[in-house]
Order: C-alpha cells, then structure tokens, then sequence
C-alpha cells in the first residue's frame, strides 16, 4: 500500500496524474491519501501530520510525502527504510522523526538512479511524477531499498518545537488549527505533569483563560482544553471554532498566540 | 466495500487515519469517499446525503458517518443492519431514515465490546479512528452485526424538515445548496401534485418569481425549477449560481429562504 | 482502472454515487480522481487537464469527464476509443485533442441505448451517475465501445488558445493558474524558439519584468519564467504566490494578463 501526503492541493490534476505514474509501473498497489492540503511549503505541518499518523497503517506501508520548495536544486531525493516502515521524499525536514524511531534496519538511500526515474519527460520541477512515484511504485512492488539509490548517512532534520519556559510558568506554541478551528499545542500530558508537578496552574491563550481540562467536547464551558487523540493539548470552542472565537485565522503568525501556563495560580 | 461520510475536511490526516485503520484490520476492504465536508456538526446535511446516496451502491456496503458533535459522551456509537445495508457511526439521528426503510432483518447494536476497538491510543475524542473504523472493517471482514455489540431497541431519530401550508399555499424549506449554488427544496414531485391538484400555481423565492418547471437546466430563463436527480424541487440560474444570484450565501439562515408556492395564481 | 474528473466539487455526495454506480456494475474496477475542482461550466480547462494527464496512466484506462453544462440538451453523450485510450463524457469539446491523436483505432459512438442506462432514476440532470458511470464500467468489463451506441462521424472541437503576433513580438495567453499561484501560458519551448529564433527577447506579465528563464524556483530572482513538467511557459514566485504577487485572483479576466514577448529587447 502506498499512502500519498503533498501541498499541491485538489484542484489540479497533479496526484491524480502521481496515482497514474504509481498503478503504471505497479498495477497491483492500493494507493490512499493523507492529505493534500498541507499549506504549500509548510514542511513542519507535514511531518507532523506524517508523524502523527504512520503508526496507524498497515506495516510495509510506503508513505510518499511531497513537501518540496527545493524541487530540483541539490537537495537530494530519499527512500529510507525504517523497520517496517518506507518513507519517500525529499531530503528537508518532512522525516526528522525518523531519527528518533527504534525500528531496525534503517536504510537511507539518495534516489540517484535514473533507470529507477519517470523517463521521457519535459521538466525538472515535478518529482512527485518523476522520482518519488515510481520510487514508491518500485519499493510496493517488493524491489529493496538498496537497489534504488547510493546509501547515505544521514538525513536532514529540523528542530522540532518546544515548550519555553518563563519567569511565571511555561509558553507552549501552537503547531496546528484543524478544520473544526481547534488549537493543537506542542504539549503531552507527560510533559505537562513533569514540569508543573503537583502545583496548581491556570491556562490563558490570547488574553482569555481556559478553565478545565476536560475528556470530551460537549461541555458548558465557552472554551475547554482537552489532551486531543493523538496525545497533544488542544484548545476548543463546544460546538464552535475556537481559532474564530479568538480570532486565529490561519497559521501565519502562529508565533502570536502561544498557550500560557502560569504554575501556582 | 465501505463507504465514508465526516465532517473532518480534507486538510488534516483524520480520514486517512481511518482508512489505514480499516485497512490494518481489513486489508482487501475496498474503501470509498461520500464526502468529508459536511459542514461541521451538521446531522441534517449528513443524513440527507446518505439517505440519497446509499441506494446507489452495491449491497452490503458498509456505509460509515461521522459527524458526531457528542463525541466521548453518553451518546451511543452504533453498527445497524437494514436488509442488505449496514451503517456505522453516533446515535444521534444521522440514521433517522432507517426507520423508515421496509428492510428486513433489522439489527441494531451499542458499539460497547472493547475488544472490537482500537487499542493502547490516546484520547477519548476520535471514534472514527477508535471505534467506528474498526467496527467497519470487522463489518466487511463478514463479523456479524450482533457479536460487535449489545442489542439496542431503537435509535435517535429527528424530525424531517416538511412543507409548511399557508393561507395562500404552501412554504417549503430549503434543505440544500449544492457546489454549483444550486437551491434543493424539501419537495417531491408527488407532494406537490397532491397539494395543488389541477389549480395553477405560481413560485416564488426570495421575491423573485420562478416561470416553469423545466427539464434541464439549458433555457433562456433566468431562474429555471425543476425536479432534480433525487427527485426533489430545485432552483437554479442556467449557466450561473441561484445562490450567489439571489444573495443565499450558505445554509446558515436557510431558513429565511423558504420556496412560496400560491395556489390559484 | 477508471479515472474520473468533474466540476462537481467535494463536498456533495456526486461524485461517490458516480463510484457507487460504477461499483455495482464492474465490482473489479478500479478508481482514481483526477479532479473535482475543475471551475463549474469550465470546458477549456477540464481539456488541458485531461490532456496534459492521459498518458500518465495505464493503457485502457477509461477516463470519465462530467463537465456538462449542456446536460440533458441535445448535446451528445460519448464514448470514444482512441488506440488504447478510452473517453466518456458529453460532446461539447471535452474531447478535442483526441482529433490529433495519432492512435489507431478510433471510434466514436453516442450513448444512445438505454439497455446501458441507469434505470428507474428520477430526474434528467446527472448523465454522470446515469449514462456516463454506467458507459465507464462496461467498458472496464471489457465490453467494447461499439455495443454501447451508435457510431457518430467526428466530435465537437474547441478551437485551442494560441500565440498572438504584435508589433514587437508576442502575446500569449495564460491558460491557468494552479494551486500554488503559478501561472501557466500556452507556450512550448518549441514555439518559443521557433518564433524568436537568434534574437534576444524581453519577457513581460502585467507590467513586470521576468529577467530569466530558469530550470528550477529555488533562485534569488522575484519572479521567475521556467519550462514546466508538461512543456508550458509558467512564471513562478520562488517560495511565493506569482498569482497573488501580480493580483491575479482567478482565472475569470484571464484575458488580461497575456504573457508579452518582446523581440530584439
């Protein structure tokens, strides 16, 4: 199975035509989307969407994400194996979390073979058809991982984010705000208890205090704060949207609206 | 094969989660989309979409909906089977027509085995993931509806939207605005051929006459009516929007733009 | 395999009943979106699209197009074998590159036999799950083109956008702008060349200058021009938006913002 996660939307014919490039060289592969709409060039929404959502699939499952500003500079182009898991892409942050993965055997390979690539085309901006789909098409098909490239060390990774602390408590920045307008912060509860310990402590997010944590969403309260199913705490408006309510309209400027943690209020 | 319908939209990775959840228990499942931008929270778009659609499909579809503003409190999650259709998702009036469908056996059961959920995952706020996709792909792994859970005696049902008769006729609401601005009324060819009989009758919308009941959208007229593919009465502007053109943004306020029928006019 | 594209959009039920249709009469068949959001009406584009996307896939793909503003006219509805390429949809120029197709055989029939209609549906005004789903998948059993209708002569062409010649060298029309603001021109490198021959040449869009003509977005330059991986002109904003950069908001006035061309600058 392979499992496609890009920025170039749904309007244009541009996965469709990657699907085709894919059941060309390997008729037999199931092929499911992640998304789409990963806002163009935003790499560190996409690996965490890729992050939070690999576990859930099928093992030998190949994930294909284009996240791909640099397309065809010398950024190089991956396949890596990681235990039981295959990821396709290009070298600029979307697999830093395979780093810290136990799976063994970890394979890393640039896709420098041309007898492997989409042969016969105008361009060199569309890896997707060109390079990763036929990748994932090899790799689905049950061609190894070595076989496709020259084995490289390393992989580029990004910094994730992470909570700062401050004189009065912790600032924990907002990573996403899903299509029901509810706030994801970098927060596990783990991470919570460890730093707050057994002190009270109050929640604030653009000026406006959250009162509970809570288990669920249908509650009286206008705001609720909840640890989310993929283990993260998100902000909610019951029945409504959060990111309108507080007048966070999209992700730029995510920066401006850290969740606050005061400890000892 | 089993068909989805959520709310979740397409920008985040909530309805690849679920079919990489299928899939791993369910791998030759076929799965398919019905749509996943029902507006957020809306059970009466939701429920009209699968009432049209289900008899479409092949049987034993598996048909799973999603839009379940009572996530992770006491509403029911539920598997029913009616005759040679099977549905899956909240107790919360999404399958208010079943009731109605002459089917036989009918088999309605409380998702509450927890050995038919998905285990060790945090969060108590994505059914989809954790029970709904599962109890489906057991579904179409051919488990029978009655080992998944506790046999319940009905289910939540919520009223229709129906024709209103005023002094001069009848008010009739609308139910739906389509891609294309098309206006869906909640009104079939019969009902009207009962109410009116053989007096004339005139539309209205909006204050805007509409002249005739046509048979394609491709006339002269500026505002055309016409009983649609599902069999309910439709405005549209040939070539154009009926909503843009009439200032009918969105279904919030619909009900300020019900269709005056005038008998005897 | 079946691939369908449509300007039915994501969020009605359409296009998953086309799939349902198509399921319950070829169960084997595969499908894959090419797009849903081809503008509504928008004939030009939904053509470029196919164009630029057929030879992708695997021969004897059957491609469904439903952008069919004439539904339920006169206008025709086809099935079309081109080689190994098959095409279903209206005759309203959908279809017009298939005319210089160099493939052998080709055949045109109407879909005039009800025997391959959907039956007892109400409504006239979705050929889309009644007569092109149903054309789709009797093809993909492998009934051939000419069961499902009566030959017809040739088919509706569109004339194509082209080059206009100026004074001082070249306007060419933008064709489309896709989901990362690129804009896209019909112009190949071979006409390119051809029309300018030696002499220098200046490119200009909507009063800005575009100093080279790259291989790659990731360079200092504001605006880029480059070759695209369907052999189109396409100016781009490395790491940006070249649409919202230039104020063009859609391609409704597309007509206004030519590419010029300047000879001898």
């Amino acid at each position: 199975m392979i499992v496609l996660i890009t920025d170039f939307g749904l309007s244009d014919p541009y996965v469709g035509i990657m699907k085709g490039v894919i059941k060309k060289i390997s008729p037999s592969s199931e092929i499911l989307d992640l998304s789409h709409r990963v806002p163009p060039g935003n790499i560190a929404l996409a690996r965490l969407f890729l992050e939070q959502s690999y576990p859930f699939f099928p093992a030998k499952t190949v994930f294909v994400a284009v996240v791909d500003p640099g397309v065809g500079t010398s950024r190089k182009p991956l396949a890596i194996r990681a235990g039981d898991n295959y990821f396709v892409g290009p070298d600029n942050g979307l697999f830093s979390f395979v780093e810290t993965m136990p799976a063994t055997p970890k394979q890393v390979v640039a896709l420098d073979r041309p007898e492997f690539h989409l042969k016969n085309v105008p361009g060199g901006t569309f890896h997707g058809r060109d390079v990763f789909a036929p990748a994932a098409a090899y790799l689905d098909r049950g061609i190894p991982v070595f076989r496709l490239g020259s084995f490289q060390d390393g992989i580029v990774t990004l910094p994730g984010v992470s909570v700062r602390r401050t004189d009065r408590g912790l600032e924990v920045p907002l990573v996403h705000v899903d299509h029901f307008g509810n706030l994801i912060f970098a927060l596990t509860r783990e991470t919570l208890e460890r730093t707050v310990g057994l002190s009270s402590f109050s929640l604030e997010i653009a000026g406006r205090s959250v009162e509970i944590i809570a288990d669920h969403y249908d509650t009286r309260e206008p705001l609720v704060a909840l640890f989310n199913s993929f283990g993260l705490l998100e902000i909610a408006v019951p029945g409504g949207s959060a990111a309108s309510q507080l007048g966070i309209s999209s992700l730029n400027g995510a920066g401006d609206f850290p969740l606050r943690i005061r400890i000892g209020e």
